[in-house]
């Protein structure tokens, strides 16, 4: 059994305490929110408002904000621990060095209320010393059936990555809805297309996938698309034009 | 029974003529391909090499390159016939008024040899007259469940937003892809993540589900991504984070 603990109360906080309160080889001993928290946890983890509270685990997991990562772990009240912090951005050296550190980085994006299965998320682990590597990749493993052994070079990669995987595709998403909200469309009508475009890539590479005016530099539609634009858009789509015939030529 | 012919024989016409040939109510009487065709026709469906042999059918849909649609259509060899066109930028009026005029815009991105489920995919209709538009909706209703009567206007507007949500939308997986392989990881890691960005969107507003570095103005993540990224991606992230700002002014 490991023991583990979470401290934070937020998003992921949230998806990895139900992921590790039904995983086997995992004890959920301890959380430590400040405020109180929205959602359920086993009867047997105890709930900490005082970081000082917090009782020692194999396993204590920081889901905080990038920011608040690097004070949290040097107020931790143990030494000698596995530390493991949940983001794509912050170094494992941003640990403090009084406990082992880790990274346990898992790469979905989270919603309150929306629950994800874990077993299909990807996690990314990293730890500074071979044994503690293994205990880590234990813990990730009862929860997923994805676990990737990822440096923290390559995870700062992933992390711009799923930038636009997410952000900015969802940026996309928000301006076709808006042109159909300006034009008394329904979005609905776009749904199918956006649920294809994404599935498209678990058989296509993006580069075989693309379509459409830019990459067949079809000059007249792309005039007639920005002659239809509002300023703000038009701008988006040169940009991104650009960038679609650029990416031809290299 | 509705006899339809179809005009051509790339992506669409395929996916059609498979999806009419399974709906009760239609008879797909002919297709029209100038080279040999590399998928199966019903038994009964004539193929004819020569325009000019293009039998008389109650609808006849013109399923070619934008750029061939008008003068596809004065060439056809009957009078008085219902003639569609297939595309989500070409205009009514642009099918010669020799035949009477409609539109057929499947609102989907069609792959070669991947099958596509037609009764999810949204038809734009829109006819010149009431009962035109009756009979072509009785044929979208054979072989979709969403039919949605647009206007030009409008499937100009579409076709726009179509553009934001699948070429700009396959272009961001074509950069997580690179950014990727550029550091030897697999794009795998990324799949859930895009699979389930897009599957967000039924359930919450994209202005919603929008997070990330831009949205919050987190000006350091940005400047560490931006200082990681080759110069050609640097721009394309500068351009999308300020439209990502500009929409939250909005």
């Amino acid at each position: 059994m490991i023991k583990v603990s979470i401290v934070g109360s937020g998003k992921v906080a949230q998806h990895l305490s139900a992921a590790l309160s039904d995983a086997d080889q995992v004890e959920l001993l301890a959380m430590y929110s400040r405020s109180p928290i929205a959602f359920e946890l086993p009867k047997s983890t105890i709930l900490c408002r005082e970081l000082s509270a917090l009782p020692e685990t194999d396993i204590c997991i920081i889901a905080v904000s990038d920011s608040a990562i690097a004070d949290i772990s040097k107020a931790l009240p143990f030494k000698n621990k596995l530390v493991l912090h949940t983001s794509g951005t912050v170094s494992l050296s941003d640990l403090s060095s009084t406990n082992r550190r880790g990274v346990f980085y898992p790469l979905q994006t989270f919603s309150i209320g929306r629950p994800i299965d874990f077993k299909t998320v990807p996690i990314c682990i990293e730890a500074e010393n071979p044994a503690d590597y293994r205990l880590l990749e234990k813990l990730a493993k009862g929860i997923s059936n994805s676990v990737y052994s990822i440096n923290s070079e390559q995870r700062k990669a992933l992390h711009v990555a799923a930038v636009f995987a997410n952000n900015f595709t969802n940026h996309m998403y928000l301006q076709a809805e808006s042109i159909c909200t300006n034009h008394n469309i329904s979005f609905d009508i776009l749904k199918p297309l956006i649920a294809e475009t994404a599935s498209k890539i678990n058989f296509l590479l993006p580069a075989e996938a693309q379509t459409g005016p830019a990459v067949r530099n079809d000059q007249k539609t792309m005039n007639e698309h920005l002659k239809f634009l509002p300023k703000h858009q038009q701008s988006l789509y040169t940009a991104i034009t650009k960038s679609i015939q650029n990416d031809q030529k290299l």
